[in-house]
């Protein structure tokens, strides 16, 4: 079983690493990028043994706790298969 | 209109720091986590007269030429509305 946990900062904190990155795509002739925001994602294997449900409050729960910090970060998580 | 460029280390390229989030998530008792692998993405926003098919090889360019290093990276894009 594998999860994706994406991390992001909230929409009202600024992202200078995304601004700078939007600034210097746009100074290489990409001037239709109007915003850059930068995050990190997680790739999560979990043991095939391990119940769904649990295995989504578990994750869930590591994305709150230490993944993210939910003071300035949003997060989401995806199961594949 | 909005993309999404998801930049992640090759299978077969070692994550150090991935391996150390997972063995800090083990000790924290998250004994069902078998593997983490660490990835980065970027939201992008274009401006909205783009034409959408071309939007779509640019921001590709963008992922590959400038955002990952494809020879260690992979790289996937996703647009959004």
């Amino acid at each position: 079983m594998k999860a994706r946990v994406y991390v992001s900062l909230k929409e009202t904190v600024l992202d200078p690493q995304g601004q700078t990155i939007c600034s210097a795509l746009r100074d290489l002739g990409y001037r239709e990028i109007t915003d850059v925001r930068q995050g990190k994602y997680f790739e999560i294997a979990i043991a095939p043994e391990t119940d769904r449900l649990q295995a989504a409050q578990r994750i869930e729960e590591v994305a709150r706790e230490v993944l993210a910090n939910p003071v300035i970060e949003d997060f989401r998580v995806e199961f594949l298969d």
